[in-house]
This record gives structure tokens, sequence and C-alpha cells, in this order.
């Protein structure tokens, strides 16, 4: 296992921050890695951005340096960037990686029949870009996409983030749990050579105890997204926060679904994604009928109102995975991954 | 934890065999318990095989005995019996329990808002009828449905069956895997005063991976469905069990629909029930429109192939959890139990 060469800051098992649009921005990812975690800052699919919040990142580090990486001994920022490959531009992406090189980019979100393309594309570009420093994760949410990923000798995945039915915001409409996911794909990348690639598994995992069955599972470490909306360093709207604490039984109060993207008038996810939130009066309207039309108007209405707009009434997209039930206060990043780690290592020294 | 008291033969971590309608018959379930697990057979939603069905489980366990169940000094069955509870018939079904009381029934499938009422009324006949010595499992797939039965004096459940997303045959349409549903709900219950009830999680289990990674969540044992459907001694067919050991990506292969009950005419279930299979000629229909007259004039049609009406463009039903792609062989029910014991032991033991 690559993973504490890679990133020679971390501690194992591995506990990885989502890369959460809009909310991981900079603080968040340092907090994180800083705490010996993976910090991965969302760039999402427009990086228009992406070189200011580098920079961000940058100085946050300078200012206040991670002991043992002062310097970091293989340049790069010790956090990780995470893509939305269906908008993405590679070449205002290089740009910024060029000048901050990564530790690692998380490439997400193209349409999977040309994924295997795409992601070899963007795999050879940052490589060379950042001189094989900036590893390549790639999220993938079938047995299949994990096999047709590793076995292109261009993509070469340096981790695969195998993310289960449970996660919050985008994934695979049509998918499993980790709990079958990530054994089928452990075995059948080991059945195909490439047993080698770490695995972080992805999806309703809020505490010790998901760290440690996925650990069970046959992952080198997991990635949260959900537990993070509830940290100090998230750059959220105190009202989605504030429903993150509120909601109960996850499996019970998210849903599937595209309206929250529809509300928002983003059409541009290739169809085989959709994503989880917690379900509002968007949600309900949309079942009953209600014309995509209509039900922006209704949302954009509801904007206005701020953080009342987030609630069991409202309609402001709570996204979160069926991990939300376990998130009951805001946390430090850096005691949400040390609580995390070792609350694992208590069940699996028992 | 009260497990190894009320059922004095098995092993913990606790193995169960989940009890699938017409499957799971006294040879599955009797070879499972033999093995130190604890075996169900179905009794569904039509009873009035039962008394026969556990009359053939005594002949099986007086010709060939557990070794140190003879007698059982509580004078059960060694094996548990699963009703679907919209359809059985509580005094056939009694009169059956009363002659052969076994160790534990299984009730699942009343309406979610008359469910207390109608366990409640099982439970309390049940309990008289064996001198409380068939204890009372229940199975939900929400944090709330415990939490409601849980705190039911009458109710009372001896065990609770935490049924996440990923699992075969019939669940809660709307659910979470048991990744956060496991941990919500022993949380919830502790809280509430309940967490001394034996969790068995069910759902996506196949190897000892699973049973693992399910102990890390707070589970007392679990429960596998699909991974006995390529036991010897399943009563299945070989179609079935054939489709069972091909189809492989579970999370991309199964689905959730009610299309296999309208299929068979089954239009009985609740509306909060779905039921999880293979995805097939039958459920691609009624993606596309067909009406449910047709695909169930197709579905009769296809039965007359036998074993061939089970494949990729079959229309016989392969119910299966995700954790199918895990299953790729046929083993002794009691080799299987053992197995996925001792692997559990031995991640844990790492």
């Amino acid at each position: 296992m690559s993973l504490t060469a890679d990133y020679p800051w971390v501690k194992t098992p591995l506990v990885v921050s989502a890369p959460m649009l809009r909310i991981a921005g900079a603080p968040l990812a340092i907090s994180v890695s800083r705490a010996g975690g993976l910090g991965f800052i969302a760039a999402g699919f427009d990086v228009s951005d992406l070189e200011t919040t580098l920079a961000h990142a940058a100085s946050l580090l300078e200012s206040s340096p991670i002991p043992h990486l002062n310097p970091n001994p293989n340049g790069t920022l010790p956090v990780g960037v995470g893509f939305i490959n269906w908008g993405a531009d590679l070449a205002v992406a290089l740009a910024a990686l060029k000048k901050y090189p990564p530790a690692a980019v998380w490439l997400f979100g193209a349409p999977p029949e040309s994924q295997v393309a795409q992601y070899s594309s963007w795999a050879t570009s940052v490589r060379a870009a950042t001189d094989g420093k900036t590893k390549i994760w790639i999220q993938v949410g079938s047995v299949r996409h994990a096999l047709d990923l590793a076995s292109s000798p261009t993509v070469a995945p340096d981790v695969l983030v195998i993310q289960g039915s449970d996660a919050g915001g985008h994934g695979l409409r049509q998918s499993s749990s980790i709990i079958s996911l990530l054994p089928e794909t452990k075995d059948s990348l080991t059945m195909a050579g490439h047993g080698d690639i770490p695995l972080i598994a992805a999806g309703g995992i809020s505490d010790g105890r998901g760290l440690a069955a996925a650990q069970c599972l046959g992952a080198d470490g997991m990635c949260m997204g959900t537990r993070f909306l509830a940290s100090s360093e998230a750059n959220i709207a105190r009202g989605y926060q504030r429903e993150v604490l509120r909601v109960a039984d996850g499996g019970a109060s998210t849903v599937r679904s595209t309206v929250y993207d529809r509300t928002r008038g983003i059409y541009d996810w290739p169809s085989e994604y959709d994503g989880r939130g917690v379900m509002n009066e968007s949600f309900y309207d949309d079942r009953r009928g209600m014309s995509d039309e209509e039900n922006k108007r209704l949302y954009e209405a509801e904007m206005k109102k701020g953080d009342e707009g987030w609630g069991p009434g409202g309609r402001m997209a709570t996204y979160a995975g069926t991990g939300i039930g376990l998130v009951r206060e805001v946390r430090g990043a850096g005691e949400i991954v040390e609580g995390v780690r070792r609350e694992a290592g208590e069940i699996l020294s028992r």
C-alpha cells in the first residue's frame, strides 16, 4: 500500500474529506490534512476560481505549516482537488495545478460511456503538468467501472474511491452500498491483477464504526462528506448546517433524485447520475408532478428567505448521505478526523 | 446479550439464514443451525403448509440430532420460522407453532401504520402458545420503526433484524444500507433505554468481510439470504441458482421494484415495500411502460420454459441482494456458516 509513501503526512487508516461543491474550501481541507487525513478542495464543474482557492491554501499553509511537512518533501500542497468532469475545463484546471500542484486530484462525473477516454486525457495531462507528483484518484460506483479504469494503462488510477448508494450528493443512480460494492470490487480488481490499487470507501459513513467496517470490507481508508458538513471549517449556510444536525433516520429522510439539480437549473449531469439529499418540498412537489419550471420558480423565491429556506417545509437543497442521522454536533474538522480514527482503532482492538 | 442463552447451540457472532419464500425449508434451516447458526424456515403469507414443514424439521432432527441438543433443554426446535404478516393467518400459524414450537419467529411485512398493533397481537399470541419459549424477532428497515416496536411493551421484540437497502427480496422501499442504519438504530435504541435488544444486520452481506463489518457497526450477528440461494440445501430451481452464480456487479445488476410481484399476480404487499431482484426482461418492459396484464402474460408463458426462463433474456424472477456478485459457488449451508464465521474471526483478529 502506497498511501503513506505518496502522502507522507497521513496516518492510517486514511480519513478523507470529500470535495463537496462550494462547501469544501481550503480551510476544511487543510484542517483534515493537518490531522493526518487527506482533505479535498472542491473545484467542481466551474474551475475559474481554482487558482485563487489553491493560492489561499498555500498561504494558509505558509502562515501555519504542518510541522513535519515544512517544506513538503515532494513540493505538493498536502491537499487534493476534486473535479466534476462533465463540466471542468482541463486547460484552466491545468494552469492552476501547475502553479500549485496538489497531492491528488479526484476525478468524477464523466459520462460513463466515455469515462475511460476522458479520465485518461485528464490523468495524462495532470501527470505531465506536475511531473507525476499529483496522484490520480477516480470515484466509481460499480465494479465494471472500476475494472475499466484500472485496466486502462493511460488512466492507471493511483487510488479508486468506491462510492456506495448511501452517499450524499451525486453518484451513480444505480448502485449498491459499500457493504457489497467494496468487497466485490476488491475481488474483481485482484483477479484482474489490479489488487494493489488502494480503495477508499465512501457513502454512509459518519463515525469510527463505519471506518472500522470499511476496513473489514477491504478498504484502505474512507471518505466522509456529510460528517464534515457539520465541521467548523465547512463553508456552509447556517440553515443547511442546522438541517444536517436536525435530520434523523437517514435512510427514511433522504432520497436519490435529480430534482435538486433541476430546481437550480443544472441539467448537465449525465443521465446515469443523480444526487442524494434530504426530502423537502421540492422533492414532494416533483413527485406530485409539478413542472420543473414551477418548481425552479418556487426554489428561487425560497432562496430569498436565507437560512429559513432550509428545513422540513423548505426548498433549499440539503445534499446529504444516509449517515446524516449520526451527525449530531458541529466539531472542528481535525477533531472529527482524530475521533473517527481513534474510535475505529478501539473497535478493531477489542 | 442473550443470544447464546436463548439459542444454546449457537456460536457467536451469530450467522442467520433468512426465511426465503419457498426456498428456505427444513433442510436448509437445520443445516444452518447444526453449524452453530440459526436457520429460518419460510412460512410466508400462506401458512397452510407450516405444520407439515415443521413436522419435517422435527423428523430430520430426530433421525440426526444436534449432539448437545439431544434433547433441546427448552424443548423447542432449534430453528426459526419467518412470517409475512400482511397475509399469514394467525390462528393457523398458532396451531402449528403450538405443536412444534420453534426457537424463534420472525415477523415482517405488516403495513407500517398498523405494525405495532399487528406485531403486538402476534407476539402476545405466540408467547402464550409456547409458554414464552419461542422468541419474537422483527425485521425493520428504519430507525423509527425500530423505536416504535422496541418501545411497545406488548411487542417487546427479543431481537430486531435491521434490514438495509441492499437486501434481496422484500424490504422497505425507502431505506439506507446497514452502513448507517445499523449504528443509527443502535444509538437511538440505546438512548431510548432499549440498547440491550440484540440486532441482526441484514442486506448485502455474503461473506466474512460483511460479517466483520456488521460487528464493527454494532450488530450482534448477521443474516444472509442470497448466499444461501447457492447452498446445496436450498429448495431452488436450477435456473435460479445458476443465475445467482452468473450475475456479477450486484449493485449494477439488481434493482428494487414491484414488477416481480405484479408479474406473479401478487398485489398485497403494503405500498411501503418493494423487492430487490436481478434486472430482467420483465423489469425492462415495465420501465418501458408495458401493462401489468401483458407483462404477467409473458411471465406465465416464460414459466413453461422451466430453468431456461432464468437468465439475461429471461422473465423468471431472480430475487437477490447486491451481495450476489460475491456468490460464486454452491456449498453446503453448514460449510457456508462456518466459513463466514471463520473469515470474520480472522479479519477481526488481525
